[in-house]
């Protein structure tokens, strides 16, 4: 029998995304109800202060300042965690309300990406729904794409630009030819970066997310710690320039694939920088959008694009998450019994295959040139295009190359190397190359 | 209590698509177990000769030269119909299917689009599920995506590129400036095109797909009859070379967007080669892939790209609607019951409002662009760019101009108005421009 009572639900944060949820609640409650199958009735929320404005009439609404009381309320169905953080307040109230037998609605990527496989073998034990597709991309259903709709799938890899921030600074600089900090700056006073940025511009946001997405790819659980990663400040305008010369762009992505190493599967995670083709879609992700392409057996490329974050795009992938619940359209967290999750050894990234750009600034003297493809040879680095630009009015010249495929440990090995050589000037500027 | 029995699976059609899906869920059986939380069984076929050589081992399977029979195979849980035609025994059968309280997966677009309402009746009547993800767009899961992930919001707009066959000509035109002809013989001679062209070039394949995305979009029964279809035979590699110039690549888009007109809520719906910017996501989807461009209230903008056909994309999706299936997660086929869905009053085209591209032939004497301009400002039609070719070793000149938004009506006017001017040679070509 199909249930058509009203979902009660309660939600906790009202912040900026707690805001949209509840808004839409009410704004579109008859067509939701219509694609529910129910009605869905926000019946308790939690928050800060009681007394903030945030343009919500708590009224006909049970205030709970204690969370705890919160995942108690034997009314409510669902719980809708929005308060974020990997610890703390966000992973104590899904506990409890998993464990009190309410379904969880959660945007939270940290979580997931720490605790996500015990959140959800709670969730299974209790047999309750537990869902994050607002955790990853905003409202790019990255998630129930994963799950269900490449079902029939083995991926092999998946890249995406995850973290908005990032991309938004890596688009000014640009179109705009900004350098990092300024670009950084306007970020900022548009409200796409916080305060303290770091989080987003050292890309562990966009980490965090990738280990939730090679979970589900790939049944293992998620393996936040064993993912490479590297932010996007050491990012400049010259680089930004000499990629464009060679038909490239520089995006922040987070890639994952399943790989062979010595005839043992292992996976390959890394958050970096890269070099990728004009043409590539993911060239074509601007400002804050995010984007992932994904490589599938039997469908081949499928590329989505969209806004991964903001009000309306995250509240747009929380409600569809709480109408599945509504619907009894449920899937297992992590598409399997947590049980079945298999680890997979991570790759050392020393390991890791692929081409290389590689600036140098140099004194602009006779034999710079020689000493470097001197090194790349002795290393069996063979050289893909090579350029070298004077520096106005300075005695000083910008080598920058690029290589075919070798390893990252050989190139280190080269770049600490040409580090040495007396007429570089600068440490090497070194970026990843993918023809994606 | 949730069923793990099998799910047994009869497949009505044994072409590319039905021995794609019977390949993948004989090599894959174990991996769609877990995720279906079921075996995948099929027990059943149905094909044209039992004879031929098809790959496929048929010794444990019931073979059915009569697809009534397999319809009626009290054995069978799901019949996946991969027959094709919107009418004669897919019609059948699947009206058979459901009334034999079988669940119905199909890849079936004409049939969706002309008959999918009341389809979708019968099922719901059965209480069966009824999916067809695999009708439009092959393995992207666009059905999925509107009715679950963008549960939360009122569709605004779509537009798609939703035919391999005319994308794969117009690329070849762009990239190769082949003309029309030979486009359509190397895809012809790829297998991307049929011997008899007429149903992909024309533009009715996508008018069918269109007809599923709007009602699934706007919550209306499928319309295909009033969709304004107008195909890609007429496109020239000078069309091609100028909207090059103006920034825009040509393409075959299917559109449709609810509008207000009058006061009333109205549906337009058309399939029509468009100039679009070289920068918009659509143009960036090149040869056979498809992509869809969305527009969403609460999330915004949502592209997807991907195979829009063959037989790992096509079976992808099929398959993806079986685990659903198998795993209760079903939906209601167009998102709400079926007597719900409310029909909505077509848009007319003449009503149509929008800025156009205009290719004129005309003889190299003085007075012509006067005169063609002229007409243009008799109906207040404003001009956006224009361009005047000579035309190596004759006495003619290409004019080339670009209007700003006006009405078809309007539009239509002014082009009769322009093929009487006398130095006018031939027939005016006329091209929408959607700034998409």
């Amino acid at each position: 029998m199909v249930d058509q009572s009203p979902l009660k639900i309660g939600i906790a944060g009202l912040g900026t995304v707690g805001r949209g949820v509840f808004k839409i609640l009410e704004q579109k409650a008859k067509l939701l109800e219509l694609r529910a199958g129910r009605p869905l009735m926000v019946t308790a929320v939690s928050g800060r202060e009681k007394s903030k404005s945030r343009g919500i009439n708590l009224k006909n609404l049970t205030w709970y300042d204690n969370i705890e009381h919160l995942a108690g309320d034997p009314e409510i169905d669902l719980i809708v965690e929005l308060i974020g953080g990997a610890s703390g307040p966000a992973y104590e109230l899904c506990k409890r309300a998993l464990k009190a037998k309410k379904s969880l609605v959660t945007a939270n990527k940290a979580l997931i990406a720490l605790h996500g496989a015990e959140l959800a073998g709670i969730a299974e034990n209790h047999h309750v729904g537990f869902a994050f597709e607002a955790a990853v991309a905003g409202g790019i259903p990255i998630i129930k794409t994963i799950k269900e709709s490449l079902a029939a799938n083995n991926i092999i890899s998946l890249a995406g630009i995850l973290n908005g921030t990032c991309n938004f600074i890596l688009t000014k600089m640009q179109e705009e030819k900004k350098d990092f900090s300024s670009a950084l700056k306007e970020a900022q006073g548009l409200g796409y970066a916080e305060a303290d940025p770091s989080f987003d511009i050292e890309g562990t946001d966009a980490a965090h997310k990738l280990a939730i997405l090679s979970a589900l790819a790939f049944g293992c659980p998620p393996n936040f710690e064993s993912i490479y990663i590297e932010g996007i400040k050491n990012i400049t305008p010259p680089d930004i320039e000499y990629a464009g010369e060679l038909g490239y762009v520089i995006k922040l992505l987070a890639i994952a694939s399943l790989d062979e190493h010595e005839g043992k599967q292992e996976l390959e995670q890394r958050v970096h920088p890269c070099l990728i083709p004009k043409s590539s879609d993911l060239a074509q992700v601007h400002g804050v959008l995010n984007g992932i392409l994904l490589e599938c057996d039997s469908l081949g490329k499928l590329f989505l694009e969209g806004a991964g974050a903001g009000e309306g795009p995250t509240a747009s992938a929380v409600i569809a998450d709480i109408i599945d619940t509504a619907a009894g359209r449920g899937s297992l967290p992590f598409n399997m019994p947590v049980k079945l999750l298999q680890k997979i050894k991570p790759a050392k990234m020393s390991d890791h295959q692929g081409a290389y750009y590689l600036r140098l600034k140099v004194s602009d003297e006779p034999g710079v040139v020689a000493a470097v493809t001197t090194i790349l040879k002795d290393k069996r680095i063979s050289l893909d295009s090579l350029l070298q630009k004077p520096v106005k009015s300075s005695a000083t010249a910008q080598v920058v190359l690029t290589t075919h495929q070798t390893t990252e440990e050989t190139m280190l090995k080269a770049v600490a190397a040409i580090a040495k050589i007396p007429h570089v000037l600068e440490p090497p500027h070194m970026i990843r190359i993918e023809e994606i």
